[in-house]
């Protein structure tokens, strides 16, 4: 059931629940084999931040395309670890802050979660934290600095910390000097398969019946878009969250959903 | 009627409506279906926005060459929303700010949409907000970073706002990283046949009757402008905005009123 | 006549007068029918600001190499509108201004014409507005992006403005984003032919005698120098603002008029 | 034994204890003979600085790939020397300190030595000290400016200094100017090898009996990792401190360690 | 004789004489007819910014290698005018000013030249007032940019202007933009014949006989230095400024001058 | 002997004397006819300084590899001169000084050299003075400036200057715009041959005995060192510097000194 991520979390006190939320609105749909791996790998790290003595510091970076679910994915699983002190910082609560504030701000989130024996922070959108831009390689280097003490720097003795990082800046990790610092990576794929978007559809109800989205599922097939997810000729590329929202745009037309659908996906080829 | 389109608005309370008029002081001449198409498109965006709680952030980007009529298509899209909250973001109102102003007037508009249940918001070239320069490629990191930001940030609960964004620059959007940031892409080409400049000279009587008209439509086809708009040497390129302001010029002499706009519009090509 | 052309303007009450009579101190000489065509063109769009009311801004540029008359020709144009509001900015007034200060200083100007029902505004010389310098491509972004909004945004209601810009950047309009900015853009040629060079010499009567006139002339054909001006090869390419210095250098030494002339004119060519 | 090291220190008055046991909190594994070889050397440089009158500063570099126990060493060296004033400088220290706070509070660690007749100042991670970043070839070349006078700076008549610095930066050393900047330079090697890789594993106890560790190395070896460093070939290439985060995962799945190990370790070289 | 041109000069009233003294200490030495055309051009400035209405402000440039005499000579025009207003521009008083005070003290001094009724403005050493650099191409635009507005601004009516700049940049002059904004470019060359170099020799008293000097001249001609200042080969090439100042180099051996400089002059090839 | 060097030197009043003496701490070692040489050329600029009233100001530039020698000779030239102000100008007393605050510093020494009729200042390297880095080229534009004028900028009258500067960027002088600077330039170079080792193995004693020394010689031989200074493809390349500090570590190992010198020296090439 696509709603039933959430309500089994029970976040302890001190933890910014409402923000961790907020990010995962529409739920985690089980689409594909991949989110069941990557939720249960986070569990392993939540797990040997709590046991592990030797280790009072891991980091772990969910990297992949735009849109394909690691901010979700992310605050899933700190919600679920179920930690003290849990915290998203995300470029959302900085508009406006210049470069110290937003060093400040990101270095008081560490340095509150050393008062918690376990804590877990969130790390969203680090290309947005460190204002990229491909364009002439611009970025804040007096953040990204931060970022790489912190990211390195163990808690005082007898905390522990838990760091999940998003990204979808994967490709230029190592131009930033970013490359080492992660414990473990793990990547978010988009969705490229006819078995995932169909489970999709059925979990957001888009169509009234199985016969309707069997129709649009056809209709998908004869542009082109192929079911199995190892063909790397396969024309889909789509994150879930772009997926969701064309899903909606289609909904719009109540008469002409899967034409509407299939049109909106193969544009994005273009 | 090339009035007709404002007068059909009645805009609600709280909206910056004087500002919107005046970027449609021409009004919106039907010239060709395009226009029609890009129109009703906005319209079923404003209603997915009414409508669905799953999206309560769309964003949308009218792009095409200068003069093309971008900013009143997405002034009289809003307009036509009759939201309650309405504004135009718009460079003309930032002259002189510095980096940090320009954030936080920027920002300042995307916070006052979330205390209205409905809102739309014009934010309307984007490479002028930006203070963009092909020259160096010279640009504003901090303002399209804050841009980066409030594109994707999603509004409180029960909050949903429509951003219509407009701008030239998309062939360079990918390098400015804004590729991913939109939900859905508009172009608004500018006119390439006789057909349609044909109806902008009726519209706005140029001629005092159709026999000159017909006669200036002749010398251009005679200086080499095809009829048909499917014509990739099609001479003619020209937005609305420019060719509003040759007629005007042209009809300074009138007794030369068909020469002067033909050699006008033969000049553009060099 | 060569002073003539000052003599026949009366301009009205508000009127930076004094500065624009010294940029045109020694009068417009009619060397060429060139001139007579850009002054007319001038004239016509001085009308259509006047009365058009589908145009309230319409923005010209002169362009041409160092010295060819732009300033001059610009200062001419607005005098002769004869408007209440006429007013020249020009890097002159703004020397040892910072960035912010010249911003704030042109913005004024615009903001004050906004006050009369029609006014002209001189921008003199952009490239020094905007503090170019081709080694290493540096200017000034922050009144680069002033002006692409000036230049473009509308006067409020019912007040109608004419902005007549001078510049020798016309080959990297482009590369400044300049290029889809001005509504018409006029070409001030240098002298390049021996008919106009001699028009010039009898104006400002640097020989006491045609014979001496004709001698001199001759000289320079001697030289090389060609009367025909379409002729591509021809040596000659000269700004009046120039000419006019070497002609006063040249009167020095009353003796050797002439061959002190020729000399001069051929050291450009090196 | 693995803690050993530690012990037999007793750091002297004055000293920074506890941040230099923060860093070497895991003890030095003496897995290979070129970190007793390591250590040794750095014993010869304390008793040099102790003894020679003719070099009263003396300044060694550690460097080595991320992760190969660099600041470990440094550390521990620094603690074996008993100098009466021993000090860590290390970017942990400086977050959100502007360049003249930077460079401000490196002088001081080293005016304060001065007034010690007998020093030792760990000069921990260069590159993130400058805040090197490889995008750009971006650092602080204010903080860059101030190591190379203060590691060539001698101390005041009677006192003796000696500097230990890290930095993984050693392929940029000549261009950052650096290059002849430290009388030795020491090379902190990456684990290549199963005999270290096997000791290490015996040391930190991840297998229960040596009968599973064996089983485990055979496993690796299967995989194509080889027991001889001297292999070129080797695909094992890693820092011992990643080594030890690695088996400390491992350890969370009790059943299936091994495996874990050797699909980590894979992992590397992808 | 070499003192004679100092003592020909008395200015007049207002007059910075000796800061402009200072700088022709050594006197003109009258090696090279090049000199005495130098003298009289500039001469001829003089007399038509005191004599010609139509061009108040004349501006000319002394360009030429390193220590070829420039300053000297355009001081030398200057106290020559016997104007009322002369002053010299040098980097040497604006040690430690920033940007901003530079460019006001520079602005200052032409704006109280408007004052006098007839002014010349030594604009020493454009490089390093510009603090020019060839590495990296850096220089301040902000003087630049002054000096290319001031370069070209009329004085007030009534008020006339002559400006003696010296640079050695000239192969950089376009570049910069500086290239069409002097009235006229004087090079001051280097010496490159033995016939000059004698001159300057027997001057400067540098031996004490004929006899001696002759010697020298020979041995220099042994070396390869030849006499003929049209060989293109020449190995010649010191400016006036370096010759004099190894001439005293040379003094101090008083047995081996000539073997001392004919070694300083053949180490200037390498 | 090594240490007659410094005492035959009485330096008058005014003198930063304890400065001066602390670079050449270790002396003067004439381990090669050169050093004679440098420091002869040295005295007859001393003395011609004192002398000449034609050149009031000299500036010579002492430049070689990194730890050849250079401080130490300046400085000893500076006291020998036994002028009554002699200064010292290092980057050692300027850590944590900002742009402006280094210029002034520097600038305030040549000031004051101004009020003594006799000065030498030594500017000690001039890559740290303006904070040269090769990475990017970066340096201090200002502080750059500030050298061009001060070393060219004459003391006023009656007042006399030498200033022995020092440096190893002698490559990029040019670059700089510092090749013109300087009235003469000394080159200091490295120790290449066996013969200038030995001498100074031999002054500072590293050996008990010749026999042992011989040795040790013999060893470098043996090694592939050439005696013969003038072999190009010499392996032995180390400044004097580098080798003090190589003997001194040495000498730790009593048992094996001559092999880890090899060793030492050995390593360098790598
Ligand atoms: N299996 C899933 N994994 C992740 N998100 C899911 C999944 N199923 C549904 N969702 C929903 O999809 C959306 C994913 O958006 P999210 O912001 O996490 O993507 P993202 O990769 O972080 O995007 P961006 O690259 O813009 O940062 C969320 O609204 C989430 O509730
Ligand atoms: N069909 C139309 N679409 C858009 N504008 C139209 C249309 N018909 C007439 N107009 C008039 O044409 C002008 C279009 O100018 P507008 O400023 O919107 O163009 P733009 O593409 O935003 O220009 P720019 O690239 O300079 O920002 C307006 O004055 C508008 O009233
Ligand atoms: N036909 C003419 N057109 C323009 N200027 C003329 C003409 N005849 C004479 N003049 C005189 O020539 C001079 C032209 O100089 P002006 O400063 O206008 O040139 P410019 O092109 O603006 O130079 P710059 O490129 O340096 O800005 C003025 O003094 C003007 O009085
Ligand atoms: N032989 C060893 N040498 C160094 N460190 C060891 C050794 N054996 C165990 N360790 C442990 O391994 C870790 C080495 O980490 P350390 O931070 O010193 O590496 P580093 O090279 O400085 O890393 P970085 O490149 O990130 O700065 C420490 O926790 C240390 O206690
Ligand atoms: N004919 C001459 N022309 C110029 N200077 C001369 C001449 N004869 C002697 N001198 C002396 O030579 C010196 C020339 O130095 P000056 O500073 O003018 O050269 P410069 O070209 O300005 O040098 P720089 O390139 O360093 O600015 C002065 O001391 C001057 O007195
Ligand atoms: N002949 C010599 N010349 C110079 N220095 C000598 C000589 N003999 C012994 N020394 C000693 O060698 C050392 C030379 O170091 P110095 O700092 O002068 O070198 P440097 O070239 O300035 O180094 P750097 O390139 O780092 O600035 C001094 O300690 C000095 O006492
Ligand atoms: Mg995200
Ligand atoms: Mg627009
Ligand atoms: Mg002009
Ligand atoms: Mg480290
Ligand atoms: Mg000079
Ligand atoms: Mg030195």
């Amino acid at each position: 059931d696509f709603q039933m991520a959430l309500n089994e979390v029970h976040p302890a006190f001190g933890v910014s629940e409402e923000e961790l939320e907020q990010v995962i609105q529409n739920g985690i749909i089980h689409y594909d084999a991949v989110i069941e791996e990557i939720l249960k790998t986070g569990q392993l790290f939540v797990e040997q931040v709590r046991t592990s003595t030797r280790t009072p510091l891991v980091s772990i970076l969910l990297h992949g395309p735009s849109g394909s679910g690691k901010t979700a994915l992310a605050a899933y699983m700190a919600q679920a670890s179920e930690y003290p002190f849990i915290k998203l910082i995300s470029p959302d609560f900085m508009l406006g802050y210049g470069e110290p504030q937003k060093i400040s701000a990101i270095t008081k989130v560490f340095t509150d979660s050393y008062k918690s024996p376990l804590s877990v922070i969130v790390l969203d959108n680090i290309e947005r934290l460190i204002e990229w831009t491909p364009m002439g390689a611009r970025f804040s280097n007096g953040v990204l600095q931060t970022l790489l003490v912190l990211l390195k720097r163990r808690p005082p003795k007898g905390r522990r910390l838990l760091v999940i990082a998003t990204s979808s800046l994967r490709p230029i990790l190592t131009d930033l000097g970013l490359s080492d610092t992660f414990d473990s990576e793990l990547r978010v794929p988009p969705i490229t398969d006819l078995v995932s978007l169909e489970y999709v559809l059925q979990e957001v109800q888009l169509f009234n019946s199985d016969q309707e989205r069997h129709r649009a599922i056809r209709m998908l097939q004869d542009a082109g878009f192929t079911a199995n997810k190892n063909d790397y000729d396969s024309k889909l590329q789509i994150g879930i969250k772009k997926l969701l929202s064309m899903i909606e745009m289609a909904r719009q037309e109540p008469e002409n959903v899967a034409e509407r659908l299939t049109t909106a996906l193969m544009g994005l080829g273009m």
